[in-house]
């Protein structure tokens, strides 16, 4: 039986890989786990710390049915997905409140905007408004690179997606967002980015 | 069949209460209603109102088997109830982050401590280490009371129960809490409350 997320995409567990090279797993040793769990592990690792408190929401679920078999835990037996009001993660950190979704892409030149819906956008406009700060952490899966970008960028570019453009070119990525290096603890250090917005904040 | 909550409480859907007496409706209109379906109505109203962005998080929940019928929408078949890391909501309002639980009690004269878990006050506690505004809204559902009770109450009590007191005195809730009233838009104007907080925070 194939598992899928809501977005109808198959659920992958994650199993070492059988890799024909296997110097392929000395240099990317992180190839094969996905986006979310490279994040919920850098998150567990800054809580443990005492860095910072970033959680992933659960998924969202209508239940219909449950049963209480005896002796037993209660099993669900009927339930639906439903679509999430929010992004996926947020938390605290220093004082400031963080909200961003993470994003994986085949892609090699540019990130599309499908991988987004419209209550994502304007849960993260809102937050900006109670001076939240929000972002992307968009991983190219081809290149295993991770970049942080403002949602301001994103912003624009979902915007302007009635004059044509679906998606934002890497080198906007690169040149406006944040490359964040694989590091071991944490796996994904994203908060030294958070780190230099806040700075820059301050300066404004 | 009966639905219940994680807890082991069951379900109960909001429906128009048969009152022996019908003044009693007049009286307290939002009778029946539960503290959840309140602080959920009273967020939207923040939310539509741009004044901050407070969401439930989902209930957690460990999926195991997902049916896909033709044409029909996925359906959950077999899922269980995982428990929350977190508390249950948590936003953010004039550029603070906010955190907290809100329970009913029908005791009268305090509040039970069982009705947290030693992972919710932990989490709690490390918010509070990234200076997020930490809080219970507790409902005296007997008389209809509503309070908001600064963490930092709640973290004294807990940390005591060795000693034998397992709850904290009402009398407690009414001089170091907040009483809230309800009101019209929002039903629990509790941000009133976080402001006078966080004026007290600029004082020290």
């Amino acid at each position: 039986m194939v598992l899928r997320y809501p977005n109808g995409k198959p659920y992958q567990p994650i199993l070492p890989k059988k890799n024909k090279n296997n110097h392929e797993n000395i240099i990317f040793g992180n190839r094969g786990m996905s986006l979310e769990d490279e994040i919920n592990q850098s998150n567990q690792y800054y809580l443990q710390q005492d860095t910072a408190v970033i959680h992933k929401k659960p998924i969202p679920i209508q239940i219909v049915q449950v049963d209480y078999p005896q002796r037993s835990a209660a099993v669900i037996k009927e339930a639906y997905f439903k679509q999430a009001s929010t992004t996926d993660y947020n938390g605290v950190y220093r004082g400031y409140y963080l909200d961003f979704e993470a994003k994986e892409t085949h892609n090699k030149t540019s990130f599309p905007l499908n991988n987004f819906h419209e209550h994502q956008i304007t849960h993260m406009k809102s937050c900006i408004k109670q001076a939240g700060i929000c972002f992307t952490i968009i991983k190219f899966t081809a290149t295993q690179e991770v970049f942080l970008l403002p949602a301001s960028i994103l912003f624009n570019y979902w915007n302007n997606q009635e004059n044509g453009r679906k998606s934002i070119p890497k080198s906007i990525i690169e040149k406006n967002g944040f490359k964040i290096k694989y590091h071991v603890k944490p796996l994904i250090p994203y908060l030294t980015i958070i780190d230099k917005l806040i700075e820059n904040l301050h300066k404004e």
